[in-house]
């Protein structure tokens, strides 16, 4: 039997390609994506949430995959003379994208909660499948690296990934609690999908929230992860750099080895099949297949595999 | 003997104009430029201040003659997904005119007087002259209509003026005081200019600030205003519309009426020359010259001839 109902866990580009994938095939009331906060920042005075814009754009069919970020087809004038003005400009942000920024920025001055901030913007750009913020309490990703303490989008924008990261924090999330979205998929759904996101920028603050890595370790259902590690490396982004710089293995196995307890299954991709002996040693079983999404039609093959897997598990 | 210092108030566009030539022909340091702060107003969780964006963008050659507002050659992408988004967009906001609103109220909400971050603002697009809002405290000209209470903004551009005007309140003047930079002309300067600008909806919320009306009353500099009614008419704008609506003459000698005790010299249009009677019999020195400014030769001409009146009143 087919799940029921269905947990996303994602970040941005990556999980947000697996995730449009799980749309395609889940109506709405069978899908949450629960999507990491703590890329969240505010630039020029406006709440900047980048994998929550990623995953909104990627669903409403704005993302700009020739970027990885932002709204295709964008203009910069703002930015421009926003730069003129002395503003620190180093974040792109087109005129599309800054529309987002200053409407979500109103409304959560205006008391209302990210989650509720996110329903409205996503449900007026026709996204039909609930897009959940982790938390709507603040918890920002810090790395300290060789170039000092850096959020993560000074260290992934700013500084273009480049800084040698020796440890990565989750500030506030001891004070968070999962958003309402999120914590009624975790007792409700009977699967969730760790997307192929980064482990530690995108995943693991999502997990520092207080109560989620041990409701996920206590899940019945079945725990389905894709590694973002394809061929040794991040098939996009610093994740495998990271891991390496944290002393993990940077391949599925160092992936498997991050989600231990969490996950069920993880799917590696075909160029990785020899890995399956070495992933299944840590207590996950490996699947594999081919990861690797370019076109929508690869989003969809993976999400309906991802599904089968979790199928079979039951 | 010229004027060693000028003060200009000034509402919008054409109180700008005026503004223009009297920089084009005094120094920094002769010249400071007070602007109404009654019309701003928060648009989309910004602060938006129209009068003193009109003068920024005109003395930046920034300014759009063709719409009148806004910075020319603007796009209007923020805007247009910003409706989209839910906001209520009536008020138009071209792409670069946002990042001045975007920039003024992360500075503004960083703790900096609206007086500090004009001066940053003007100062960024390479404006000599110190433009400064008539009060750093909020004061709002709000219009009762026979459409209701309304903002100057909303009276203006969503209403494009239409309803009848019962009565105009400067709420919060009361509590204001004047900016440093104004309480300072005040004090030093020996030539007051009344731009041709709004009596009701530019130059009384710059008089209701406790204490200007009584120091302009007692000062001994020579005072002249340009008239902003020209044959029967506001040159631009409802001024004349309201005037009748709040029972005054549409003319140059209603204007004359408004600045009584405030002002030496009223010029008028050429076109007004047979009024000159009537605004002597109201105890102001009527003066005749062209007042209609369409090219920035028009502009300095016209200053040219004010700080004369100043010259020759001395």
């Amino acid at each position: 039997m087919a799940p029921s109902k269905v947990l996303a866990l994602a970040g941005g580009v990556g999980g947000a390609k697996l995730a449009l994938g799980l749309a395609r095939i889940l109506p709405p009331e069978r899908l949450t994506i629960v999507v990491n906060t703590g890329d969240d920042e505010e630039f020029h005075g406006l709440h900047v949430s980048p994998d929550l814009d990623t995953m909104t754009y990627t669903l409403s069919g704005w993302y700009n995959p020739e970027t990885g970020w932002g709204v295709a087809g964008d203009s910069f004038e703002t930015l421009a003379v926003l730069k003129r003005l002395g503003a620190d400009a180093w974040f792109n942000l087109g005129d599309r994208d800054f529309a987002m920024h200053i409407r979500r920025t109103e409304l959560l001055r205006s008391g209302m909660t990210l989650s509720q901030v996110t329903v409205e913007l996503t449900g007026r750009l026709g996204i039909e499948h609930p897009i959940v913020p982790m938390s709507d309490q603040p918890v920002r990703t810090v790395l300290e690296t060789d170039a000092g303490t850096l959020s993560m989008q000074e260290y992934f924008v700013k500084h273009r990934a480049g800084p040698e990261v020796r440890s990565i924090r989750y500030v506030g999330a001891e004070d968070a609690k999962p958003s309402p979205g999120f914590a009624e998929a975790l007792e409700s759904v009977d699967a969730i999908v760790f997307c192929p996101s980064n482990p530690h920028l995108s995943v693991a603050p999502i997990l520092a929230v207080p109560g989620v890595s041990d409701a996920i370790a206590a899940h019945t259902g079945c725990r389905v992860a894709v590694s973002p590690i394809v061929g040794g490396d991040a098939v996009r982004g610093p994740a495998g750099k990271i891991m390496g710089e944290l002393g993990a293995e940077v391949s599925a196995v160092g992936v498997a080895r991050e989600y231990r307890g969490l996950c069920d299954v993880l799917v590696l991709d075909t160029q990785d099949a020899a890995l399956s002996d070495a992933v299944a040693a840590v207590g996950i079983t490996p699947a594999v297949t081919g990861t690797i999404m370019q076109t929508d039609e690869d989003k969809i093959a993976l999400a309906q595999r991802v599904l089968q897997l979790v199928k079979t598990a039951e």
